[in-house]
This record gives structure tokens, C-alpha cells and sequence, in this order.
């Protein structure tokens, strides 16, 4: 039997300009910092009644998750963790909307397309072209890979075609030796979520995953999912759920 | 070509107390947090010179190295590097004299005896009971470690013996692909300098490793060693040797 602890970064410095962020890193706020030591208390708890036993840790290659997994192994008085990284565990890349600002974007495509590249499953927001900054391919965290798998945007089901082959091969094997915490971003939870949990296509746009609570998933011997539930309070994990709700995407 | 960046951790909140800590995790102190971030602006500044280009980074077990590389590394605007620990880039350990106070153990042992534990390049100080809450068999960090590897007490040769295969099946193959940072302590450094620029056993005891001073190696292509410098001022760096000099050992 072992656990994975799925943890979504807290605020980030862009939050409070509502542009759309995806694989631009920027950094946590101090809110978000917060979320990440609180995300840690909940873990030392869990840890200290026996109901966890870390053996390591993954993120994504963007610093708002490296740096929540940092602030929360530290609270927790587990700073020594293994810990690996993988840029198939970064947010979906938003493509050319990243960086722009949500209203403006809304006024420029109207507000149902907006709605649909947020929320639909299959359809991505238009692409960057290769040259732009913003694309990055100049950014020396992605050097060891193709240019060719380097995303110019996704939707959620393209972040389910990166994330499933890092379950399989590197993940699944974590979990064969204990519990596993794995910090990363909405929509790459959700796409792990909704191949672990079974979730359908049309379901799964619908998954709030609360910023900054971790989510237990247990599983038996031969990696079966038993049961799944948030640390913490349930009526602050609903008021999270409804925040994330509320200003979706990006 | 590539670069060693050796790295010692700065003054832990057991400097002030004057007690001898070895393998005891205890944290950094405010001092020793400003030294980590002076090393990765140090390295920030060696980076956008074009001189250096971390692809990893390698710390000890022990919470002091590593949130020193987690403050160096987020001052540098690199805290998505790569991160590997191992046991064997651990302070030496400390035996018996661990969490002992310095003067006390002096009186007890006469300050001749522990000039010689100190820094004799092969004798250990006496070992700790296997029974002994310092010992360590009870910490989660080194439960994929057999019992019999983990050291009772260790001199500087034991330290030898336990880094010199760490740098050749890890180490090495890290340097193949680029430049790369260890941070540990100041007798794992030691270990590792004395087989890289092949000290002898009676120099090596007088080498001080200054603090928070980046140790930059540079390696031709078959991993021999050309040139080695401390980043920063010379006289900020030798006046650190002289400090680390006067409260040596421990």
C-alpha cells in the first residue's frame, strides 16, 4: 500500500493581473508561499499520526511549484527528500495567450472562444510561433529535450499525452517503494487525476483541484486506486474549490 | 570542458554554541542563510559572464547543505536545476564528541587528544553506540542504507574512502555533460580536493575551505584538472580561511 500526495502550487505573482500564465514562470506571491507552508503543517500532521511516509518528491520545472515543494518539505522537516523534476509535469501551455491579459484577450476573440480554450478538452488556444520569446526554446531547463516535443500550446488532453508516459515509467515505479508527493499545476493534476481516477473527457474540464491542499490518493499492491481525499478542513477545501472556480484558467 | 563549483555551507545555528556536530541535522542560522544567497549571487555573476552553466546540482543528506543550495540556487534564478543527495557528501562524522560542547570535551579528554581527533588525517574520534538516539539507525533519510555502512565516528581517510566512489560513479558522469554544483560540508570538501588535486595525507588537514565561497574547478576533457579559484575577493576569501582556521574542527 502506498500514497500519492498531489499538491497544486499557490498564488503566483500573476494572479493579481489576471493574464494568462501557463509555462511562463513566474514566481509564487506571498500568499502563495503561505498556501505552500500551510500544504506542509498538513503533511507533518499527517506524517507524525502515521499516516505518511514520504520516500520522495516530484515537480514540474517551474519555480512556483519548485518553490511550493520546497516551502512545504521544509515545514515539514523533510528538506533531504529525493526530489526529480519533469517538464511533463508543467502547467498546459497556453500558447499565445500566455502573458496576455484575460479581459483583453475576451475583447479580442469574444468571450465564448476564451470559454472554450479554457474549457473545452480537445481544443488548444492559438500557437506560438517558434520565434517568439515566449516560446522557449532559448530557455536553458528545456535544452535536454527536442525542439520537437517543446509545446507551442495545449489542451487538456495533450497534457494527458505528456503526463500518462512520466506516470508510467516514472512515477508508478516511485510509489512501488512508499509514498510519493508530487507538486504541480491545475491542469497537470487534473490530467493525472483523470487517468488515474478513470474521469471522462467531458467530466473531467469540471475538476476544481484546490490550491495549496495536498490530495491523498491510496493505493493497494498492484497500484489500484482504494480511496482519494483532501488534508485539512472540508468546508476551507469547498471554499478553495470555489475560488479556483471562480476565476478558472490560466 | 567543464566545471566543479564545490560549495561549504555557511555557519549553522550550533556555530554560536560551540559544539561539535558531525552528522547532527541542525539547520542554518540567519548568518549562514546570508552566505548562501552571497554564493549564488556570486554564481549568477560567474553565469552572466558567460563562464559558467550549471546542468546540476549535488547536495549532502544534512539540511544545512541543503538549503544552502536552495538559496544559492533561487538568488541565481536557477531553482529548477536538477538536483541529486547522497550520504556520502555528509560532514564527517563526529562519533561520540557529536552535540558535545567543544571546551567541555577539552577538559574532559585534554585539549591534546582532541587536537588529534580534530585533525589528525587518521584517527577517529570514539564511535557512537549503534544504541544511541545520535546514531542515526532510526532516521528515515537513511533507511536504503544497510546498517553497516552507516559510520559509528569517521577521520578524514574514512571521509576519503566514502566520496571517492561517489565522484566516480556519480560526479563524473554528471561533469561529462556540463557544469555542476556540489554543496556539502567542510571535510566531505576536503575529501573530495585531496583525490581531485591529489593532496597528501599530511597537507590536506591544514586545507580550509571557506564558507559561502563558490570553489570553482575547471576540467579538460578527459576530467583533468587545469585550473581551480574561489569566486569573489581575495581578501574577503582569505580573511573567511582565517575565521574557519581559528574555530576548525567540528
Amino acid at each position: 500500500m502506498s500514497h500519492l500526495v498531489l499538491l497544486r502550487h499557490g498564488q503566483s505573482v500573476w494572479n493579481a493581473e489576471n493574464r494568462f500564465t501557463g509555462w511562463t514562470d513566474v514566481d509564487l506571491s506571498p500568499v502563495g508561499e503561505d498556501e505552500a507552508r500551510q500544504a506542509g503543517r498538513l503533511l507533518r500532521e499527517e506524517q507524525e499520526a502515521g499516516q505518511l511516509d514520504l520516500v520522495g518528491v516530484h515537480t514540474s520545472l517551474l519555480t512556483r511549484a519548485v518553490r511550493t515543494a520546497t516551502l512545504a518539505l521544509e515545514t515539514m522537516g523533510r528538506p533531504w527528500l529525493p526530489v526529480r523534476r519533469s517538464w511533463r509535469l508543467n502547467e498546459r501551455h497556453y500558447g499565445d495567450l500566455q502573458g496576455r491579459n484575460k479581459a483583453e484577450t475576451a475583447e479580442r476573440h469574444g468571450l465564448e472562444q476564451v470559454q472554450r480554450w479554457r474549457r473545452s478538452y480537445d481544443e488548444p488556444p492559438p500557437p506560438l510561433d517558434p520565434s517568439d520569446p515566449r516560446s522557449g526554446t532559448q530557455d536553458p531547463r528545456y535544452r535536454g529535450l527536442p525542439a520537437s516535443a517543446l509545446p507551442r500550446s495545449e489542451c487538456l488532453a495533450d497534457v494527458v499525452r505528456r503526463v500518462v508516459p512520466w506516470f508510467e515509467d516514472c512515477l508508478a515505479a516511485d510509489l512501488a517503494h512508499g509514498d510519493v508527493l508530487v507538486v504541480a499545476h491545475g491542469n497537470s493534476i487534473r490530467a493525472l487525476a483523470k487517468h488515474l481516477k478513470g474521469i471522462s473527457d467531458e467530466a473531467i474540464v469540471d475538476l476544481e483541484v484546490p490550491t495549496g491542499v495536498p490530495w491523498v490518493l491510496r493505493f493497494g499492491p498492484d497500484l489500484t486506486l482504494e480511496e482519494d481525499r483532501f488534508l485539512g478542513d472540508p468546508a476551507t477545501v469547498a471554499a478553495l474549490q470555489e475560488a479556483v472556480r471562480r476565476q478558472a484558467g490560466g
